[in-house]
């Protein structure tokens, strides 16, 4: 929640005339999105998002996110869509940062979710796996089973800070998913990040989704196995079936899942519930002093995960 | 630079069928304004500003923000306009804060300022004072005189910390301006807080002010004096008397000036840079550990605050 690159007008105009985007009208900052710097940019056409790649983004990533927000734009996913300047390029430099403009997706996030919400997550994300089939570019998970084993060593020594007995939890955990992960399951490009915050609505409706910048090439029953944790437990930490229920079978419609993949949707949920368990730890114990943006709680995603740990089958998740 | 307050997309629907702008589109938190929360309202209607006021403003002095911004938007002062509800109120409640929500003015404001835009806001300056002259409410500045003495009384022991020497004239400078401060001179309606964030331009021409949470009853000439001092300084301190000329000559086109206004801008200037330098040396001295805000330098006003001391007269200002 913060804009850490001052842009001036002068420089947004000149940055702009690289475009055919017509006057500038208006720009604020918007105090959302932790990892770039995001402009709400309103001229005489019509309004936009700039985007200020922030050092957290790494810019050789930069192509394979912009060309697959453009790639399934033109597959017809509710997404931002990269605008082109004049000289054809989608990603430009503005105060010494790699920027981008795209269109602006209208719709509100939702705080409090509900089933229909959830159902509307499923099935966009299915077409979404499926508009990506044929996108050129791959990129690797950084935040799969390496990812996890490097972060679980950078803060198992302080981790029981956080909860007593928490590092060796998430030791067996680790141990566990190593040995238990899946293979060759269908893969292809995923969001990765798909949380509430991230997928837009009018009334109950999904209008679009948003923040491809941490999408990458892993399982798409992986990407599921995100939104079930993400979307179906309520504040109090409960699992909800229902909202569970709804979500896979929304997604079923659209793309269905192979034996092996529903299979594998309780492990595939372990490991996602550790990878956003480790990140958070993370950044939980690397606060740094003044920041702008409160570290999230980490505990939520422990019980996740000893949900997911004490789950038998997908009977579990409402399915069968 | 930050949103205070989360408002949920049920609280915010809830909150606009009170209103007859349409339906929800998309709202975002604005990452400007430090003493309240803002958000970017887009409806089918239009685009609007929501904004949530937090402790730093009296609840009993919004009628009087409120009522003003209708006031000078009835006579053709381009300013955020309140929009009131259903109900008649333009001041309402929203996640347990008083709530308005007002037209969206379009522009940008200039981070490097040029002549002409010193020009602008000295005719819009004008303009405003006079709009304002039948407005019924009036609203006392807290930040004169006595204010300056309490502000003062508070930072004393420990302003020489930020600069050696500082509370001791910063002591005599408040015991000269509380002999020579004048009486008498036009009062009315002022804006006290003209800053180049609170003006929107579009190319070079003013496309509106905002941010009257500052406004109260005092001098005309002491806005003016305060505009000097935030727009006619540069970046290295020097003192832009081109931009003043400009300003004042732009203002005097619109109000004439009395003799007593001009005699008295120099003294005007420095309170009006002591107000600035006392209140930025107060949040310099008590930030709090973690805040969003980062405080503002309080020596650019003592730099400011000598350069007025050592005005003869107004010809310093590039006038007669």
């Amino acid at each position: 929640m913060a804009v850490y690159t001052d842009v001036s007008d002068d420089d947004l105009e000149t940055f702009l005339e690289g475009y055919d985007v017509g006057e500038l009208l208006s720009f604020k900052g918007i105090a959302e999105g932790v990892e770039n710097t995001n402009f709400m940019v309103i001229t005489s056409r019509g309004t936009y998002i700039l985007t200020l790649y922030e050092k957290r983004v790494k810019a050789e990533d930069l192509p394979f996110f912009i060309g697959l927000m453009e790639h399934l734009a033109m597959r017809g996913v509710a997404c931002p869509t990269p605008i082109r300047a004049r000289d054809g390029s989608a990603l430009r430099t503005l105060c010494g940062r790699p920027a981008a403009l795209t269109s602006f997706l209208t719709g509100v996030w939702q705080r409090r979710i509900l089933p229909p919400h959830c159902q509307g997550v499923g099935a966009a994300l299915a077409t979404m796996h499926k508009a990506g089939a044929d996108f050129a570019l791959s990129r690797a998970n950084a935040l799969s089973l390496t990812g996890w084993r490097a972060l679980y060593d950078a803060t198992q020594e302080r981790a029981d800070e956080v909860q007593p007995g928490l590092a060796a939890e998430l030791g067996a955990e680790l141990r566990a998913l190593e040995t238990s992960w899946p293979s060759g399951l269908p893969s292809g490009v995923i969001h990765a990040d798909l949380f509430p915050d991230n997928v837009f609505f009018k009334r109950d409706r999904l209008s679009g989704l948003i923040d491809f910048y941490f999408a990458c090439n892993d399982f798409f029953a992986y990407d599921l196995a995100i939104c079930l944790n993400a979307w179906c437990f309520e504040p109090d930490s409960s699992f909800n079936v229902t909202k569970a229920r709804l979500m896979i079978s929304a997604y079923r419609r659209e793309r269905p899942l192979s034996p092996a993949e529903l299979a594998a949707l309780p492990v595939l949920a372990r490991g996602s519930a550790l990878r956003f368990l480790l990140t958070r730890l993370y950044d939980w114990l690397n606060q740094v002093d003044g920041a702008l943006v409160r570290p999230k709680d980490p505990l939520e995603y422990v019980r996740k995960l000893r949900f997911h740990r004490g789950v038998g089958d997908i009977t579990a998740y409402g399915i069968k």
